[in-house]
């Protein structure tokens, strides 16, 4: 196991694919690489990877007490390739000189990176995020960031240092031409804004405050500055010769002595627009001082639409909605200016929240996942719409292409997977479950798993899925219990009991209490025929709506669904086990094609991962629920793919480490099995472990975990984007179940009890220490000695807490459970 | 300096920029990477780099006589990183297994490709080109490739050995999906098609003739094969699993059984059309077997405009024109049948071609600069338009960004530095000239240095260019002298009389036979005053002038072009010699921007490189061009650029070495240089390196050869690819100078005399063996014992072979020149 000193995100210049998000959840992000570029600039309501703003970076100018004066980008000397149509572009300004070397640590949702240089007569650090404050999904989405440069003077006499930001306007862009230079629409412009002891290069657009690429941006810093505020504006760029000359000579800037330097000024100048701002400081020997910046930007208008590619109606495209931080912020100086002024208090509990994390004795592996893949929740697959509520509509693509959202709609199936939402942030999980039950179920219980309706759109009519449909049940259940939100409950309550109704009505054909008619699923295909995936999912739905049913007092729907739990239980236990795990039955596998038949399929108990993590205890029989999911890790895990045959997407490969979704350890492979069977997700991975986990089979779990997270090591992938059919993929999510699977924490509103009952032999040094979060409030619990003592670090917890044996049954709340089941 | 065997261009699967373009003039290109991928698909009249066709490549299968099969992708391991947006496309079948290392030869223009694998009982070879036959540009020009894999048997057994060809139809793609998929317009097609002995995959649009997307291709081999001539057509990839399924169990393919194996067929299926061709071989013990495909391409229309950037009018924009080529093959299926007719001819002078360069003793950088560089002709740079003549009209870009031409016009200020189209396809060159001096020289002399005629189109009215228009004239000597055309020349003259005129009347403002004005040049900038670019250049010009006068028995002209070149040269270095170099003269270096000064220019005497190369001598006196040219090295050449600070354009960077374009070691640095001042451009390391070794300062020469070729070794940047603006950049093919500075070659039509005088102490193992080119014919020479041989390999060389003593003054002819020049 993974030491705790493990440097699991620990990476040097040569992790290219690395790009750390800076953001908030619904505000887009800019990226931070390894070696403190600035890259990904995504700040305009829709993915846009690789996209670079030309002429910004940061530059540091070091003059020690009588020595000569160095001057460095603020990054790291780039690795090979260096291949451009041009070179390397003008804009990366490639040709300047850089620092030796860094170590970049991220450490989700923040980053430091420490800058090398022999010939630079200080120690350097970078420390960047954006803040992030659990059950506040509002802190948590502020768009813009905190970077902070603390220099230190390891020298015997003073030194000068000035740091200058230069930044070009990221707004109102259009467009790429020919040599890669952004084109602008609107009249993009750059000042120097000052407001107390707040300054600023403020950036506007000069478009209608409702176009769609209308916004403002700022970079700013407070006390006394320096500044170019813009930058000559030529054909040529004569403006970054300027600004390179008068930094790299003095350390201070001036504001330029004209609009532009031609002689001859063209018809039609450039609308690029680039400022500098510069902030010295004089640092005594042994003294550190630091330089902070405020990057912020509000670009509030999105389209009234998904504009997706799974086919929905983009029935108001036309229109313009706003982002729900627009409703917060007037612009991106109210964002400068709260962030400047609440930054103490915003970056105390974002170092709280690092801290439960990576200050706890969680394995670290399980650390790096589960803050990894919260990054899917601040990326651009996630945002927020105003609706006149102050909460506004929550919503999701399933991932982010590179260039557009990828399958919309918030969709049921993926989402299913997600566990970091409804753990953290869970007052968003709610909002997207009052959107499905309240807007997206029928009448006939049909629910629509992709929501069309957060645009007040023509709604997406298609198949239903089975394993989603079930799994929002399962999901309201969660959210219920969770937050106490006994109002949440009643109101969504009638259409997720029609949405239950359909399973019978239309899934089981014969009227067994199995689901075996056609089943649309997360494969993007039909299953026919009973089979373990959407069964174990229909269990947990009868399991959670029969506590609902008991809490709301109908009995007679909980004896109901009661009676139905317990009878397909033993059916789909007695049909479809296989001996060795759960198989799909179906006459000829290739009847159909896509099916999996015989095969053992790493999904086959989903709803089993999300009975455990909702309490719900065991829907099939405990031996044969671990054999299966013992059975699914020793065949499915691969330790290297150079010998795999796949003709699919490719997720790991070369001496990748993977657990795959489906294989046939017994044959009967279907001649074309389901699209994605010979696929990797991690998201899959994650709900694996999970399971592995909470039937004590840890270091598989881990194993797995730790798969996942070596293949996105940085030089192979980016460690902060799980992609599957996009980057930043919600299934990832997932992740948040290890951690719930190690700690076993259980918080039930409704009992007031907080559960927890972690598996010490996963822990380090001994002691169990870790987060632990309410529909109330957060904090960390650490079990020693036998006991368990809660530090509350946010809001409240009124909760008794109840230290439980973990046992590979579950906790003894699960364990009992499963006697009400089965009894 | 390098040994003979030094591995140049040996690569590994690490050198993920190496793509060794396939292709002939004025064809485009498709790509082989280091690993055997194909990649870079660029055969639709436009540069499209990372192009990638979907399920395009190769696999082996080997079954040994009573041993297991094994079956790969015929590429090695791809190494990381692994990153994309939906994991690795399915259409790169990046999860199939393929050969575990590889070992890439390219040789341009010959690629061999060894594969390594130790679960593989066989050894493979790919080796891969395009016929290269010198003096032959339609020859050089067949738009298709040999792609030739070798297989042998090292085993005691038997083993069966199938490999087969996939390939989807790279013909009308008109965008790319969301997926990164192609998208097509018309109806793309594919077939077998057998035609006596020669089968092929048959590729067709669907589109009307002359329509800019229409075209044929073929993948195609001779004798006995099975085939799926289309995989079925499904909206999920099925075709790819069934191929897969069939080819690694039987090693046999059979047409699909279905258009589409869709249970439910979708209304719009995608349009594209895969196909797959597998040929078998039985290998006895010890033998080897060749299994040879042709890979094939025609798409005849390009629009009738350049549609470039540099502003010229786009007149005919809505017409098309055809590729040259199109008048020599009716489509793809007869280039495919000329290619496997014709192929042992073609393939032996492509042999003897890469032999008299690769079995050469000249030093292995000088080799692979001029192979690698000779790429632009054969990349998307070039082009040929069918105009009713045999030959066309020969049009070239200055380079080729990564999806459009960069800066039109076979542009005389960039092409100047080219030396190797000249001297290997000098028809081309001459049709060059007759463009530039019948259809884009004025009356007043002016020569509009971007040719719009080419298509019929609006002239392009700008400032005339001074280096690019009097280094046509040059460049007109050295064609006449080459070719001994006195048709050619006497059709060119009056125009070249009234472009020399224009300086005269334009550039020397005062009158004193110095040019001072308003100097427009390629660095995109105007130079004000005296400088030795542009008098250099002028003084080559006069020189030039001078000879063909002389030539024609317009005596009167002769004496007017030598008194001014006497005059002119005795007051350039008068003016501008700074005491090391030659300066400009400029009273304040700042009154205007964009001005060198008291700089070391790299190009202050491109002119005299251009005179050695044309055999005219000295322009300037010889110590002080010999000490200019000499403190160009020691001061602009570089190693290492971590410590530099340009805000240019960067093609050097980290511990690469480079020449760069300017330096101020006395200091006089303008507040803004010229905007290209601080970059590497390896056209003029090139030039500069010819001078060099004409000055005998080989050492020096090769050394800046050597830094360009490190610089792309593959994993920094391409090796057949030298950047400037825009990818396969025109200037660099200035490398074919340093072969003739080595090998002192002259070959002057008009006195039937090829002069050869090596620089021996540059030539490996003690003896000068080199290529020797002529506009009739080519060949190599040896020089051993003081004695000099010619073979002649292609075409017919009526000329005395002279061998003279190289010395630092040049050859004998150029010093009688130079006596001429000065008496």
């Amino acid at each position: 196991m993974a030491s705790a000193s493990t440097p699991f995100r620990t990476l040097g210049p040569e992790a290219r694919m690395a790009a750390f998000p800076l953001g908030g959840i619904g505000t887009g992000n800019v990226s931070l690489g390894s070696r403190g570029e600035f890259r990904d600039w995504e700040i305009s309501n829709h993915p846009d990877k690789g996209a670079w703003m030309p002429f910004t970076f940061f530059a540091v100018r070091v003059e020690p007490d009588g020595g000569p004066a160095v001057t460095r980008v603020l990054e790291s000397r780039q690795p090979p390739p260096y291949e451009g149509d041009s070179g390397e572009h003008i804009g990366k300004v490639a040709g300047l000189p850089r620092l030796a070397h860094s170590t970049a640590v991220g450490e989700y949702p923040i980053m430091t990176i420490d800058f090398h240089d022999d010939d630079v007569p200080v120690e350097i650090r970078l420390t960047a995020y954006t803040p992030l404050v659990p059950l506040d999904a509002d802190d948590s989405g502020i768009p813009g960031a905190v970077l902070r440069y603390t220099v230190h003077n390891p020298q015997q006499v003073p030194v000068r240092v000035s740091i200058a930001g230069s930044m070009t306007n990221p707004l109102g862009i259009c467009g790429r031409n020919m040599f890669q230079f952004p084109e602008w629409d609107g009249a993009p412009s750059v000042e120097l804004r000052s407001d107390g002891d707040v300054h600023g290069l403020w950036f506007t657009t000069g478009l209608a405050d409702d176009d769609l690429r209308y916004g403002t941006a700022t970079l700013a810093t407070r006390g006394d500055v320096t500044a170019t505020p813009m930058w000559p504006v030529d054909f040529w760029q004569d403006g970054v010769q300027l600004f390179w000359d008068a930094f790299s000579s003095t350390g201070r800037l001036e504001p330029a002595e004209a609009f532009t330097l031609e002689d001859a000024p063209r018809e039609r100048l450039p609308k690029q627009r680039t400022g500098s701002l510069c902030v010295e400081r004089e640092i005594g020997p042994g003294e550190s001082a630091d330089v902070e910046f405020v990057l912020a930007w509000h670009t509030p208008n999105r389209p009234k639409a998904w504009l997706g590619m799974a086919g929905l109606a983009d029935t108001h495209a036309d229109q313009v909605v706003q982002n729900q931080y627009a409703t917060r912020y007037a612009d991106a100086w109210a964002v400068t200016r709260d962030l400047v002024e609440r930054r103490e208090q915003l970056e105390a509990s974002t170092v709280d929240f690092h801290a439960a994390l990576y200050g706890s004795t969680l394995p670290p592996e399980v650390v790096d996942a589960v803050t990894a893949t919260l990054v899917v929740a601040r990326s651009t697959t996630c945002f927020r719409i105003a609706d006149g509520t102050p909460e506004g509509r929550f919503a999701g693509w399933e991932g982010s292409f590179d260039h557009q959202g990828s399958c919309e709609g918030t969709c049921t199936h993926v989402w299913n997977y997600a566990q970091t939402l409804a753990h953290l942030f869970p007052s968003l999980e709610r909002n997207a479950r009052r959107r499905e039950f309240l807007h997206e179920t029928l009448e006939d219980g049909r629910m629509r798993f992709r929501s069309n309706s957060i645009f007040d759109a023509e709604p997406h009519e298609f198949h239903a899925a089975v394993d989603g449909q079930m799994g929002t049940i399962v999901r309201l259940y969660r959210e219920w219990r969770f937050s106490g939100d006994d109002e949440f409950l009643r109101e969504t309550w009638p259409a997720a009991q029609r949405a239950l109704q359909y399973a019978f009505d239309f899934w089981d054909a014969d009227k067994d209490g199995v689901l075996d008619s056609q089943q649309h699923n997360t494969y993007d295909i039909e299953f026919y025929g009973p089979n373990s995936l959407a069964n174990s999912m229909f269990l947990a739905a009868l399991a959670a709506a029969t506590r609902l049913a008991e809490h709301l007092g109908d009995q007679e729907a909980a004896d109901r669904y009661r009676a139905a739990f317990e009878t397909g239980s033993a059916k789909v236990d007695e049909l479809l086990w296989g001996g060795e795990y759960y198989v799909q039955r179906i006459d000829d596998v290739d009847a159909h094609r896509y099916q999996y038949g015989l095969g053992c399929l790493s999904d086959q108990l989903l709803g089993q991962t999300l009975a455990h993590v909702a309490g719900l205890g065991y829907v099939l029989p405990e031996d044969h629920v671990r054999s299966a999911v013992q059975a699914v890790h020793r065949h499915n895990m691969r330790h290297g793919f150079d010998d795999y045959a796949s003709v699919q997407r490719t997720y790991a490969l070369a001496d990748d480490a993977g657990l795959v979704l489906c294989t046939w350890p017994e044959g009967g492979r279907p001649r074309i099995p389901f699209v994605y069977s010979d696929e990797v997700w991690s998201g899959i991975e994650y709900q694996v472990a999970t399971h592995l986990i909470y039937e004590g089979l840890v270091d598989e779990g881990l194993e797995i975990v730790r798969a996942v997270r070596a293949r996105h090591d940085g030089v192979r992938r980016n460690p902060w984007n799980e992609a599957e059919c996009g980057n930043h993929y919600a299934r990832s999510m997932a992740s948040w179940g290890a951690l719930l699977a190690l700690t076993g924490q259980q918080y039930d509103a409704s009992t007031g009890t907080l559960v927890v009952a972690p598996r010490a032999e996963a822990f380090l040094d001994g002691v169990a220490r870790f987060p632990v979060t309410t529909g109330t409030g957060w904090g960390v619990v650490t079990v020693e000695g036998g006991a368990a003592r809660l530090e509350v670090l946010g809001g409240a917890i009124d909760a008794e807490l109840v230290l439980e044996p973990a046992s590979p049954t579950g906790t003894q709340q699960n364990r009992s459970t499963q006697e009400e089941g089965t009894r």
